[in-house]
């Protein structure tokens, strides 16, 4: 087998790429455009010509690859079938591994990208070390990826991890994104963060810096290091939404950790005691003890996750 | 590798067995007393003896068995290995293929037992043909059997599948056996359609047969068979909570197929649609195709799981 992987994370604006040691270390990190045009039928030979160059580059022949391992935004079969298609980028439904391998003649395995960002993380990131993890993706919305058994859940119909839209609330009036009513996203997304934010402010008279432009999760997380109470209740808010949330997922897949990513988590270990305080409250005994990390590889784990596929 | 295998269910009166070949079929199905005196030291031992003695009645010597699959009815881990033991028959924390093995020189795999019915009701039951589903016991309690890729998934603390403690109810006054308040089983366990009814025919004062005698989940399955108003009103409630709670389910694992068993389950398909209608409303989109079945092995789902874990 080759002592070289490669990384890619297809992506809306630019394709992220990396070459692996089957250490796991990454010798080097590129990126190319996404060509979305005539419903992105360039994009798999974009990719196929930045790696042939590469290689050649490197002086790497086809042996000296042991696989290609490709993340895609969609939902996806275990074969590295896109289920639906991948609306984003223009794909429609068809097998990655055959049509990259029609360009490049080394093993491709390809999955969704949330799950190669979990996989990713599992791997060289945050749940290192950990035999099963759920990521948590905390951004525009809240996105899941579940490692068990070493290996992405995907589930049946491509919609294993949709932990965004659990359904936590009974009497929501404004609709989820989804279509639903009360989901978890609505509450913990950056999204969900500000409107709670916003509710808080215009029901309480509190002084708070929160009232100074615009309301966000970072100015509520920014605001909470600096001991602001009304970002302290809002922060709180969200956690049990959240912990409540992670705590009906570890009743069903108990994972060893819960590794929280995405752009909210950047407020760092701040967020960890919000969550994990009403996460012990609402678990079951049994699973009460499931340890909490913030995600390392930031927008990497990706291209991490993608190689992991053929190194791991 | 030989061409039969042992199934076995310890249970905290008898131990259930079954002889397979591997088609999947079931030679023949017996029962001992489960010795629960002195920590229950004596139980492996007349497992083995048991299996020596069909054995020899069939004159079939240790190359012709593939194997002794093991359910056990507490939490463990992948290699077989009891967490925190197994309180209803007195065992503490030990390796039972290890401790089986010392008996008897073939290989042991095991499993919970909750588990190995799950596994046993996808390989031969309700769930045959499908590679992915969640087996969903409504008894005393509401138990969870959760099988992926093939695998059972136990959870990283063994608490993997253990649906009936996902929390539902925020004002939750009554608590749980597990010490929460408002989890899944509180309401869709044959204990909580019960508790259920009590309350609907407290606060309600239509005529009803539920009013006659004691009213149980059979009862109350029963009078929906007759069109009671006030059964269906009951189960009703029943089947928001429960598809409810299998919409998170399935939002975090997404399997091709829920399983419904357990004492509740033999109501029969009237059942279903009471489950189904609420699930498909709460369920995230990509998941709201799941499909429903009853379960079909009964008390033999555990010894086929059993024997699953060495013929599959």
């Amino acid at each position: 087998m080759g002592k070289y992987a490669f990384g890619v994370d297809v992506g809306g604006t630019t394709v992220k790429m990396g070459l692996f040691v089957t250490t796991g270390n990454v010798l080097e990190k590129w990126e190319i455009p996404t060509r979305k045009e005539n419903k992105g039928v360039y994009i798999l030979e974009d990719v196929a010509r930045s790696i042939h160059a590469k290689m050649n580059e490197r002086g790497l022949g086809e042996g000296d690859v042991a696989g290609i391992g490709v993340g895609v935004p969609g939902p996806m079969d275990e074969t590295g079938t896109l289920l639906g298609g991948a609306v984003n980028i223009g794909w429609g439904t068809f097998n990655i591994p055959d049509a990259l391998g029609a360009y490049i003649k080394v093993p491709v395995k390809a999955t969704n990208d949330a799950n190669a960002a979990a996989f990713g993380e599992m791997w060289q990131g945050g749940g290192k070390g950990c035999s099963s993890m759920v990521a948590v993706t905390l951004g525009t919305g809240v996105g899941g990826g579940i490692v068990v058994n070493g290996k992405v859940l995907t589930g049946a119909a491509g919609a294993g991890g949709e932990i965004g839209h659990i359904h936590l609330v009974d009497d929501e009036t404004e609709s989820c994104n989804c279509g639903n009513k009360g989901c978890l996203e609505q509450y913990a997304s950056a999204t969900g963060i500000a409107r709670l934010a916003r509710k808080y402010l215009a029901e309480h008279d509190e002084p708070t810096v929160l009232r100074e432009g615009n309301v966000s999760a970072k100015t509520v997380f920014d605001a909470v290091k600096e001991k602001d109470a009304a970002a302290i209740a809002i922060a709180a808010q969200f956690g049990d939404y959240l912990g409540k949330g992670l705590a009906l997922v570890a009743s069903v897949v108990d994972p060893e950790v819960f590794v929280i990513g995405g752009g909210v988590s950047k407020a760092g270990e701040v967020l960890l005691p919000f969550v994990e305080r009403p996460f012990r409250k609402y678990a079951f005994k049994g699973c009460r003890g499931t340890k909490f990390a913030l995600a390392q590889l930031g927008n990497d784990a990706g291209i991490y996750g993608a190689a992991a596929l053929i190194l791991v």
